[in-house]
């Protein structure tokens, strides 16, 4: 068993990098993707459902899990890998997002920020401390700063505070995560849409010798473009023995288009929501099942995967349980959207391996712009 | 394979007894209980699940999947049992049940029932002749009479009106059905609380050697008292070479004690129902996961069951999914209650077999009765 928190670069294609993340619950390949595990389950699925997808990580969030069941009661049920029967490495967020999301009178300063559950209105103070200390009592393997994620378009006084703030918070979170062998906290780049604060950012959490960088405050409201501007300024400053993560993100193509200028892990709940809403990503773009033209498709989403949900389901039966808002839907297609973006993940990590990455992401863009099959 | 609907008598333990029904698409062990695939799905369980908890045979809603994906669209797609995926048998009900229940505008009279749908307000007409071809369709093993169920408690006069309207229905549904040897369109005794309807209905629909005899218009508010005198009186007076279905019943204890008085098979939509709403039944009665005292408790709901849904996830998982209504708090505990009936109904029919029922269901009853483990 690895001991220590490491991370390997395997080989490099372009600014594309395959990798391994390791710790003592497992290894993590890299380019990665991480289903989201809000509230302790990837929803509507089971986790060996998740795993043998090829999962080989999950992300949870922290603001959720400490309302609800709590950090001290998940630290006194042996933690989140044990509650959650997922015994892999999980990574968790600081919380600082969606306080800033779902929380109701939020109140931010030097300090942390205040605020009420969106459950039941009690009321919760976050600092950087504390952040660390939630993610140590849910035992995650990899622990994120807490930051302050600004909203885009903002102006450029609010992003540069913003971004200051959240430097000396990861300098908070660093010295509160103290010496953790077998584990990592992540610094977080923000700097908004503006290069020379990405840079800025990118340039001091360096300095700050961290185990690996998250990208943030990116997919919140810009154009894709802009994303992978602010991504070309900001891969380029972040040593090169140390993962890269671009939270948040993204669509299949946002992916593609970031493995591409470098970034090695990535999480989003994309798969899953869109599954809970009738729709499944697959190699030919997005199919939404309520359409009309499933309802007598005895075809299934794609007879060529190895995912069950994808290949032994007719599409006539995914629309009547679609239709018919019936749980197997959302689970079915939940499956079948988190296997994809698996076998996505897969597809690109040995491409990167062969060296060649642009051909099988320009051949991958190929199938998703076809389209669905043709109507029976 | 078996190319004729068939019942055998294995073993008798007093009233109850102990049996096989075989048809083409395979054999029911009975006792049996048949879990409700309401509108092809048994509600949030993948048909492995239901198949490797024991089930022998699911229902299916004749009401819901006329309206939804519709009979004639079932039958284009190969039948309910290619559409839902479950190639093993299935029974049918009528649709009156949930005509007379669900739908807008209901208008009876001699020739059938016309109404509205729920879902869209579409008009539908259905009668004995149209019941029997819908089921046709779906392409049903063991299909139902269309019957008129009435809500007890109700006037004598009431209750006799419908009793002989549902017995020349089933004439009419017999003659629909005509000859098929590998399946079987069972008649429904009706007559309300009143033993005497009940006995000229048995009676005149042995008269009309069906495959086989459904007990209708029970737990529908009676106490279960009166239920059971019902079939005490009815029983008796069907033929003892056929198989008895008492529709829509029940809890555990209704099973037990209907066994005891000659019932052969059992259908309701209390296991998943439960399971959606925080409850899960166990060989210490039913358990309410919603329960505060279930938080911090690791120990799963039966150490000893071979269900995972009840053997490998902590009450205090259980409770987190089930207070947050997260999905798969609903999956878990829908397959561990559909999986207790199953066992429940195994335990059963080792016990007729062994001449040991009553001895067997008196140690359940005090399974139940003695109550869920202590709290930590």
């Amino acid at each position: 068993m690895n001991t220590k928190f490491s991370f390997r670069l395997i080989a490099t294609d372009g600014a594309a990098r395959r990798g391994e993340v390791t710790m003592p619950r497992g290894t993590v390949r890299t380019p990665a993707f991480m289903p989201v595990g809000t509230g302790g389950t990837v929803k509507a699925l089971y986790m060996d459902q998740v795993r043998n997808a090829g999962a080989d990580i999950i992300l949870g969030n922290t603001y959720h899990l400490m309302l609800r069941p709590g950090a001290e009661r998940v630290a006194r049920l042996g933690g989140l890998h044990e509650l959650a029967r997922w015994p892999w490495p999980i990574l968790t967020d600081s919380g600082g997002f969606q306080v800033m999301s779902l929380s109701k009178l939020r109140k931010l300063n030097e300090n942390g920020v205040t605020f009420r559950s969106h459950i039941d209105g009690a009321a919760y103070e976050m600092t950087p401390e504390r952040s660390i200390e939630i993610q140590g009592l849910l035992d995650s393997d990899i622990q994120m700063q807490l930051d302050e994620c600004t909203a885009l378009p903002a102006k450029y006084s609010e992003i540069e505070r913003a971004m200051e703030l959240s430097l000396r918070w990861a300098l908070r979170c660093k010295a509160a995560f103290g010496d953790q062998p077998g584990k990592a906290m992540f610094g977080i780049v923000q700097g908004g849409d503006d290069a020379k604060l990405r840079v800025r950012s990118a340039q001091a959490l360096k300095e700050m010798d961290l185990k690996g960088y998250a990208i943030g405050g990116l997919a919140v409201g810009e154009p894709q473009a802009m994303m992978l501007e602010m991504l070309e300024v900001t891969c380029p400053e972040l040593p090169v023995e140390k993962p890269r993560y671009l939270m948040g993100v993204g669509t299949p193509d946002d992916i593609l288009k970031s493995v591409a200028r470098g970034v090695d892990m990535f999480d989003c709940v994309m798969p899953t929501r869109a599954g809970r809403h009738g729709l499944a990503y697959t190699r030919r773009g997005k199919v939404n099942l309520r359409n009309a033209r499933h309802a007598e498709d005895h075809r299934p989403l794609d007879e060529e995967s190895d995912c069950p949900a994808a290949r032994d389901y007719s599409r006539a039966y995914l629309h009547h349980l679609v239709r018919s808002q019936e749980a197997l839907g959302a689970m079915l297609l939940s499956w079948n959207n988190v296997a994809y973006y698996q076998h996505l993940m897969q597809d690109i990590r040995d491409s990167i391996e062969a060296g060649q990455f642009n051909e099988r992401a320009a051949l991958i863009s190929e199938g998703w712009a076809q389209g669905d099959i043709l109507p029976l």
